[in-house]
């Protein structure tokens, strides 16, 4: 991604999560700007390898994506796109904030 | 945010999400990994000036900053957080990605 003059970095990790939700974006689909979950899949693995390396990770990811199904469209949208992410996150947050502090002493 | 060896650029955009939720933990607070209500105030102007430049935008964030009240304890948890910021991002996606498109031209 190119950066956008002026822009904090906090609002480029926005402008990222962003532009990555629309490369996923199904073009085949008939509805518009949502991800299959075929291509959600694919998306984790490419893009939070680091992330899903643990089994708990990975397992609590496949979960959200199961609950996600349960909407029965079969399509996931940028709102649902993000409350996964924050499922995955949440919970090794103070773990990536440990692992931030150490890289800085 | 020093940037961490191999991690992708969705990573360290979610890193720096994590990152600045602990930047503004209150440290007095007894409840710990807190954001309170007034620093998450500071945080949206400090940190996502060009978001919230809009009048339109700055009325939903405080309108999604009140809803967050409801809960009373007056406390945001990286939880509340991840879906306030999601909150702000949604209605505007389709612009940023417009934006993206234009700087790619």
């Amino acid at each position: 991604m190119a950066e956008e003059e002026g822009l904090t970095e906090l609002e480029l990790a926005i402008y990222a999560l962003v532009s990555n939700f629309f490369k996923y974006v199904s073009k085949r689909s008939l509805v518009r700007n949502k991800i299959s979950k075929s291509n959600l899949r694919k998306m984790l693995q490419k893009e939070f390898p680091h992330m899903l390396t643990d089994t708990r990770n990975r397992k609590a990811a496949d979960k959200l994506i199961q609950n996600l199904d349960a909407n029965n469209d079969g399509l996931i949208s940028f709102e649902e796109y993000w409350t996964l992410i924050g499922g995955i996150t949440s919970p090794i947050a103070k773990l990536i904030r440990q692992q931030e502090q150490q890289n800085c002493d």
